[in-house]
């Protein structure tokens, strides 16, 4: 694949660093210094105004900007006939993204969102274990993610609502629901409250959500900035058993799996764990998805349709909270 | 004190052996062999009718009936001039607690309730090192409870409601739900439901409840009794760390208390951890409360008013499902 | 198989329950209490001489004594044509248990010895593992067993040496001897002493052992009764991975298997760990393979060779403590 | 403080970087793109001879070469008048370490050794508290320590004995000494051996060593290169309690201090744990404490004497081997 980076940032340099099998010809960044650092890196194209970079004969399209460019510039890359892998969650409200679910169906383009959990090996074990019916029918989901932000951490760009469409909803929140959708299939907002206690500013710190699904399935999840611990938990209960996901790596722990089946016994259950004390691989798993979607050899796993379904969770949050 | 333990169950015997400094006088079932047994081991006078055991002089009336009794026992008592230590929920909805509430003023008797969380070694401890102010003014609240049942689960006296009031809510939820006033003071019902995913019958078997306080105060409690590996596990968090409590003991795990502290730099919180790998005492010092309320050396921790207001909201996840 | 059970104390009863699905015709012990409550639990004749059990007609002796007897009745047991399952050490010295390796030879009788451990389910599953070559070729082994005794502990049996044979050493450190000999072959005493560090007395309460295999094969092994908090450890390596087995259940923790497999690329190892978080099955199991082996069907895990052998580097311990 | 810094390898910068708040007056390695980078970072004067480097007017010289240029290099150093801080192990074998005892004292100079394992704050806690005599006086250590190596890691420097004076026993092993004569006092070995198991090479790649103290003290040690999940375990047992260090950081697992207090009434501990999920700082506190010790404020603690000792000890597993 020939690729072109549009956001030269951390997560722009590890998209790049999981594409290395592939060939990067331009990478574009409005800060000079950035996008030389990454063009050094990859012996690419620099280039400073994004519609210039959606111009290049390029097979794929990367998109790791800010939250408030994400939906516009993924709409011109695939209006001008390239793939595209979006960043989550692909637009600030779903208004934003409904014409890009339009064009990529029109012009026959993968949109791939980067939900990289998706891809975390103990996730993607959990999915497939879930999938065989290992744990039975599925019941419920809980899900605690969070750390403590960092000295300084109002002054970021996450806080101006205008650039990243909100705070801890909008971002790791998205991620458990994107994970509870995956498990749970569709959900519908039944209570959700995003109050801000701890950082000073315009967006909500922790967000508390309630997902209903088909068969009173629920998802019980809560994101935070004020976690003073970082924390991932990932609990996933079927009939016959339970998943348990801990841990992402580095400073949020080993990440771990932990499968509990009852017994005909009942009492207590048969346990199995696996670790995963592995460097993130995420970033290139998912790209491997992006080109097999591409080539028609896979479907892609977590795409616009739902980033769309997600930002509709999201928005009915806030819609809440300023009714 | 002279003690009348009515109820001669598990949970009446376990009161017994916490009373064990004291005089046990009469003991009451209406199950011949079960009264016999505790009359055994007690030296107690042993009494078929609670009418008959709340006449005898004593102190104290202990009452650890099934849930349809234990508000019209109570009140009983606290009209017979005796202190009253009933078990939880005190009633099986606020309307039947309600004049016990006004009976316990009214003849200035303390009727303590017996939510013997709170007696937990862990617990006390969170409790001692929030009111000092270890973790600044409390955020919000995530607990788990629950356990996975057993074969014949169904056909226990929890699944009648007219007995019971109630499944897995007022069962293990309403504890939940009392520690979590406890902390965080008053708190009213945002959200709840009380799904039965999996046990036949007439009763919930699963809880979700969002508890809403002062300054956006939160508790968000799910209860299951399709919890299929036992789990008690109670996060506080204020402005400056986290108290968490994992395990109550024997199957629930090794009782243990985690103090989280945000340092001046942020980043990993200082970190101690204490475990209470011991026999349980809760219902001991729970007894020692009891006594020394009685004798006005301290308030009662966890009375009828605690109860009144912990059915209340019971009652208003009840109303909720089938309004 | 119709049994009969010498020393009615904890272990008699234990191995009668294990038994529960054979007959179980005489149970002996000198107290009268004991062999009365025994026999009223089996439904069998109770004894006072062990010489007139022997002579009860029996397919199997079960033997629980204390360790000054186990030899002499076991020798005597099998004379009169009986299989046995003796308690391990199966006597105090190896001159005291040569005389029945002889005899078990001679009679042709199975002589299985109760080393419970190799048959706790992470035990045995390490074992399968190993054997089928899951770490490869073995490399050594590190094992740490020890308690902190209780009150009154050096009133016990065991600190009288005539009756014990020795402390700690022959207490947990024979298990720690014969798991070390199951998973490495045979092993010579390269270093050992067994100090007593606590409790007043003549026996030891620790032994430090180092045993050495063919190919530098080495175990390395510490028992204690000076082990505040109860522990098990027993960790396998192999050139390609490693076993450790945490716990055994009760107070020394959820018996646990982690297998770690070194990776082509090393770094951080693959990762599998089972729990079995069940109540005790090693003296059914071992009861089903002392029967799998008076049947034929399968050899006896640990019998009257492995208690020679082991036996044999206890005294070599004791040897060089008195020398 | 102004310092000259021999050796600009990875621990030379991590010297450098813990001694930030001196002024760093020249580097030295013969190495030029080494001695450049690390004199660009300091601003310091880059040296290829390291007699150069010692003449060049400092207090202090710091010297990380490999282990057969450290007694030299110190030496020399001492005599022109520095005080030195020297990596451990100081040298290969005591003969040449002992002109460099004998120096510091004649000269009046600080040659403290980097030990910086004493410097962890979970051991400086246990420390602490063994010696405010939490847990009584003490009876034996355990320890365990041991990395997988790496691929290629046979044809390091540490496996050229001329250079290395050795493999795992005096890499990770003299850690294990060092600590554990900081525990318990003098040490003689009663027994060790060091052999090689897996990595092609003159050097041994584990080592078991059992050292005894006064009063049946015991330190029963493990280092290992084929252990293929990094550990670092050291338990510390004394007569009322026990002391466990879990853990160093990074892939050796968050550091962490178990403390268990034996109770009057025996049975399960009382136990507190403290973490330590930060950088580590032992390198910029050891700094300070070789600082403390040219003021006169402190002892120096773990110097030349130290690691006198200790070669002693390595040096006498060794001669075992060979003889």
């Amino acid at each position: 694949m020939r690729l072109t980076i549009i956001g030269c940032g951390l997560i722009g340099s590890k998209r790049a660093a999981a594409a290395a099998a592939h060939e990067i010809v331009a990478v574009c960044d409005p800060d000079p210094d950035r996008r030389a650092r990454l063009a050094q890196q990859t012996a690419a194209r620099p280039l400073a105004d994004w519609r210039e970079a959606i111009a290049v004969d390029a097979d794929v399209v990367v998109i790791a900007t800010p939250h408030d460019q994400l939906a516009q510039i993924a709409l011109a890359a695939v209006e001008a006939g390239r793939h595209v892998l979006v960043e989550k969650p692909a637009g600030r409200r779903p208004a934003e993204v409904a014409p890009l679910v339009a064009a990529a169906r029109q012009h026959k383009r993968i949109v791939k969102v980067g939900f990289n959990h998706r891809f975390h090996p103990a996730i993607v074990r959990a999915k497939a274990l879930a999938d065989e019916g290992r744990i039975g029918p599925l019941l419920f989901i809980r899900g605690r993610y969070g750390h403590g932000g960092r000295i300084g951490y109002e002054k970021e760009w996450r806080f101006e609502p205008e650039i990243s469409g909100g705070g801890e909803l909008i971002d790791q929140g998205s991620h458990l629901i994107d994970l509870s959708r995956w498990f749970l299939g569709e959900l519908t907002l039944a209570y959700g409250v995003a109050p801000t206690y701890f950082w000073p500013g315009r967006v909500d710190d922790n967000c508390f959500l309630a997902l209903a699904g088909a068969e009173k399935r629920m998802a019980w999840l809560h994101a935070s900035w004020t976690e003073w611990k970082n924390l991932f938990a990932f609990e996933i209960m079927g009939r016959d058993g339970k998943l348990t996901i801990d841990g992402l790596g580095g400073s949020y722990g080993v990440e771990r799996l932990t499968l509990h089946r009852m017994l005909p016994q009942m009492g207590p259950p048969e346990t199995t764990i696996w670790e995963y004390p592995f460097p993130d691989c995420s970033f290139a798993d998912e790209f491997d998805n992006f080109v097999a979607a591409i080539e028609g050899r896979a479907p892609a796993i977590g795409d616009v349709n739902d980033a769309y379904a997600n930002l509709t969770i999201v928005q009915a949050v806030y819609d809440r909270a300023s009714s």
